[in-house]
């Protein structure tokens, strides 16, 4: 009976690493840069070392590890083959094949917004839920959709890109993906300061925001929290976007949870005010019962996630 | 080791039954009538008669029967219960738990478009890929999500109940489901002849569709195949509205087929062109590969997904 299990976290330049139980304790966890250089070709043995000097300094034996999860920032198809991650700097490989070598252990690898999904699902705010859809909104938007405890991984490793859903036929300036018009453009950190841009510009109504000189989601929502007209009206057009979407998405999936992650979620539940009402004025009957959660998780939703993706 | 299984398609006026091998062969279809007076509560005994009839027909033990699948015209949730299927007057019940007891066997329980897709990803027209969406383009707008060979039911039953996605906020008409705006509004068979009544009334461009008295889908793209401009344009509404919504549940599902299914398919080719050029603009590179195929297996499709379901 193995009693421990590693989730790692790779991001473009922290790696972040946990121990945790078996039943899903965080013993401890700790960090290493990511070395991106030599096409990323580091990442994979420093990682290695790292787990063995944790072992080692916990007195623990690897015979003792169930295996190791790791997320990662571009998507990783269902044989565990990554489809490159320009942020690691890498391209087309088996990841789980090439790690569980360097790590001496079994080896479970996954897009990092779905596994956090998943640790939001194992331990977050989704545990009470059996399946959940979980989107990050950050300087992109990020998704996740867990069902019945596991990932909806896609053929290409691209399942749950809710982010590039599109919403906008009129839009004429490209997403970060090429496309135009994906929902990121509108509901996520930089989609909302640009809302907020371009709602300051309509006209000249009072706003606090006038005073802030580049407007951020932050600012949006801190003025919303004051009872700032302007700044209600662009969490209105963020709402109106992300609930639309969410509803489209909640008649795929027919979700009872919806986590709403990433920075512009430590605004809190007003967020979900904004959200919640479009939702429900447009979702099939049958699906319109999921709940909005904010993360509960934080940081270590990805190390939460990929300790439950090596568990299965 | 069992060797036969069954597979059960209950309408709202027939139910469809087949006795197939283990591995999927055909042996006998039949159907008997659905009767829906008393609350329904004739239809499974009538079923478990036929059955028992067939069996003893076909001089087989129920011992080497695996089980029985049922569709069912209504959302069933992953505990096998029922929520309300109208056309049959069910309410709420476990279908599952009351059909093993009168068959005598084990059976699995399914929403017939969800089935339908099972059916297809199993013997028919996605047979060849992994994952599928199956959009049936009837009367309304069905769909059915396959994932490795499993259905994605939806905590309420109601997973794929992609018709229902909201593409249009300005609609004054409901929808059967009573939201305004649903696919099913405008690519159904019904939306088609709503999309040609709208085009014919916008000025007196000649048409074939003219010299028909209530135009209807299959007109449409007779039309198109005739090269008649009007039926083009009509197509050109048909496929952006769908085109679109697939690219949004390719986004969240990340198929590798889009099967596409019901009496407007039956037009054939012709309608994959509409589609599939405004899918490939809006959808994520990642997910832009789903190949597009018509469906195979017809009205068969709900007695195949029946069986599979059975078998697991």
């Amino acid at each position: 009976m193995s009693k421990y299990v590693i989730g790692v976290d790779v991001g473009g330049t922290t790696v972040k690493l946990g121990l945790f139980t078996d039943a899903g304790e965080l013993l401890d966890k700790w960090e290493i840069p990511t070395r991106t250089e030599d096409s990323g070709s580091n990442i994979l043995p420093d990682i290695a070392k790292s787990i063995d000097d944790k072992l080692t300094e916990k007195g623990i034996s690897k015979s003792d590890v169930e295996g190791c999860g790791l997320a990662v920032p571009g998507p990783v198809d269902e044989d565990g083959v990554v489809r490159r991650a320009v942020n690691l700097h890498w391209d087309y490989f088996n990841l789980e094949e090439k790690a569980s070598e360097l790590f001496g252990m079994k080896v479970k690898g996954g897009n990092d917004a779905s596994v956090a999904a998943l640790g939001e699902a194992w331990k977050g705010a989704a545990s009470q839920y059996k399946s959940s859809v979980m989107v990050t909104l950050g300087t992109g938007i990020g998704g996740g959709i867990i069902i019945n405890g596991r990932i909806l991984t896609g053929v290409t490793g691209a399942g749950a890109e809710i982010g590039h859903i599109h919403v906008n036929d009129n839009e004429q300036t490209p997403c970060n993906c090429g496309n135009y018009g994906c929902i990121e453009q509108y509901a996520s950190a930089t989609g909302i300061a640009r809302l907020a841009r371009e709602r300051l510009m309509e006209n000249d109504d009072p706003s606090v925001l006038r005073s802030v000189m580049a407007v951020t989601a932050k600012d949006v929502f801190d003025g919303v929290k004051q009872g700032d007209e302007v700044s209600i009206e662009i969490a209105e057009r963020f709402g109106k976007y992300l609930g639309d979407m969410l509803s489209q998405v909640a008649c795929v999936v027919n979700p009872d949870a919806i986590v709403l992650g990433g920075g512009v979620s430590k605004a809190g539940d007003v967020i979900i005010d904004f959200i919640e009402k479009n939702f429900q004025k447009n979702t099939f009957h049958a699906c319109r019962g999921a709940k909005f959660v904010i993360a509960a998780l934080g940081n270590d939703a990805g190390i939460y996630g990929s300790a439950k993706l090596a568990l299965g």
